[in-house]
């Protein structure tokens, strides 16, 4: 009912509707539409009350509400269910626990904040309140697990084209997935799946991207290597129209990924490289090694040409621009 | 308490122990061992009380207690740890819960019936009690995903050779883990994880062997198809000394994988194979091929020459040596 109030309300914006036709159209009393006026402004909308000409929207609050983010977005699936925490411990973990109850096909897990928000390898990933898209998102597509990597690639794109359709700054991509602005992460990805050998159950795929944080935010560790949308572009940034162009990039590339294959995605992405060609550190929980990126191929895999001149695949690993001499 | 007077009365098979030299062993009342004993008969031991002479152990139940897994086990780590259930909905599906909550490296769930046992592809897996040998080993490789298809095969391997030891009958292996016995299946594979794209955060691997099923059991379905080690041998086998050198083989063969990789597993696999070379039509979901086997390769997959002469590899299918022409 709220948000069937909070539907006409936006419908009207900026006119204002009689408290009348509100009745009419949801066939309820005065009385309990008032009720939820009050918990529309509970939540943050501005509503301002005339009488004798109704109820006008004012404002909307800047939380991303499941009902703020099926609106207007024009995806098939992906968002349109969306779970939405004030604070969860990870959105990861809640949509794995989602994904093995079998929720819909492309359900969206949203927080404002990240108690334990989880990076790759078991590292945190700072997610302070109301600053930031700390999501994931829920597909059960049916392939087998050794299809899957180009995926993490695949987000990374939507992510990277989103930001620059929303606040018209170029990031760039650092192999397989983080999103970077003028050498620090923005953004970054983690998938998770669950498998049979023959094929994926479901993947999880989460995203942390920083937009409203200030410099001032950060804990000092971060203060060197993190960066955020706010920083960089001087302004405060719609969170719910990035997420809304972020979803949309994100299903399209999907489609095309699950039709054709990684082919087309994958020229994408090189043009977003940051480091195609260039000479990077690779390094794996035990070793190191030092080389230039030949290519990025179809399995998502970077081809790194050493100093012996041997050509050598990685399938997983942490890359540095810096220190690399 | 229970688990202790077990041990001790084990240790004095075939003699008698005196209820006196428990007491002092344990520090507790002959009232209370009184009831231990009580219990140890409640769960099937069979145990003779003789006035001025003690108990005696005379038989243990054909049952896969998790005292009785793990006596005289010689394993490092593989089963050291059992989860026990009488009857389950499915091994594999609490294994991975307790995967999740990260209990031991090497933990075995056992249950004497599943009522709801899983094979592949979301199929069923006949599991009745006390029959067979339903269970799943819980690991934690530090690998990635993609390093993952060789172990389903391992496994095979592993079982193949139990089979060998304890029941004297040469079992063969369809690609990639189904065990057969003169063209019927005796055993199946279900490996099943939980990974982030970069490394694997558990391994389930889920057996289904069947031991001491008659002929007169499998429901009419599985009666061409499926067999029994004791259909085969034509007498009852141990269930408790094959599920022991199970877990020995397959503890062997994993950290033989771990510090060698897979091709001397490979290798073995490839002598208990029944269709190495072979004509086979190998199936997915969509599609089947007709095709000679040339080789199964290191990571696992299958290499099928086709009518057209092209070689074609398969990461993943169903095999079958019947109607091929």
């Amino acid at each position: 009912m709220k948000k069937q109030i909070l539907y006409l309300l936006k419908n009207g914006y900026p006119q204002a509707i009689s408290g009348e036709s509100i009745c009419k159209a949801l066939g309820v009393s005065r009385t309990s539409i008032w009720k939820h006026i009050q918990a529309l402004r509970k939540d943050g909308y501005e509503i301002m009350a005339q009488p004798n000409v109704g109820y006008r929207l004012v404002s909307v609050p800047d939380f991303l509400y499941p009902e703020e983010v099926t609106y207007n977005l024009t995806t098939n699936f992906l968002g349109r269910t969306v779970y939405y925490f004030k604070e969860a411990n990870s959105t990861n973990q809640i949509a794995k626990d989602l994904a093995i109850q079998g929720v819909a096909d492309g359900s969206l897990v949203i927080a404002e904040a990240q108690s334990a928000g989880r990076g790759r390898l078991s590292r945190g990933w700072f997610s302070p309140y109301g600053k930031g898209i700390w999501c994931s998102v829920i597909l059960y597509p049916k392939i087998n697990p050794v299809e899957v990597p180009p995926i993490t690639l695949l987000v990374s794109v939507a992510i990277a084209q989103a930001i620059m359709e929303v606040v018209g700054i170029k990031a760039g991509i650092k192999w397989p997935n983080d999103i970077y602005l003028k050498g620090r992460k923005v953004c970054g990805i983690l998938t998770e799946m669950g498998a049979e050998m023959e094929r994926v159950r479901y993947l999880v795929l989460g995203i942390g991207l920083n937009v409203n944080i200030e410099a001032g935010d950060f804990p000092p560790f971060l203060k060197e290597v993190a960066t955020s949308l706010k920083i960089e572009s001087g302004r405060s940034v719609n969170r719910l129209r990035l997420l809304q162009a972020t979803l949309k990039e994100l299903e399209k590339l999907y489609l095309v990924w699950l039709e054709e294959g990684f082919t087309p995605i994958l020229h994408q992405w090189k043009k977003l490289c940051v480091h195609l060609p260039g000479l990077v550190r690779l390094s794996s929980l035990k070793e190191s090694w030092v080389g230039w990126v030949e290519d990025v191929d179809l399995s998502g895999a970077l081809l790194l040409r050493l100093s012996t001149g041997e050509i050598r695949r990685f399938i997983a690993g942490e890359i540095s621009l810096r220190g690399v001499t």
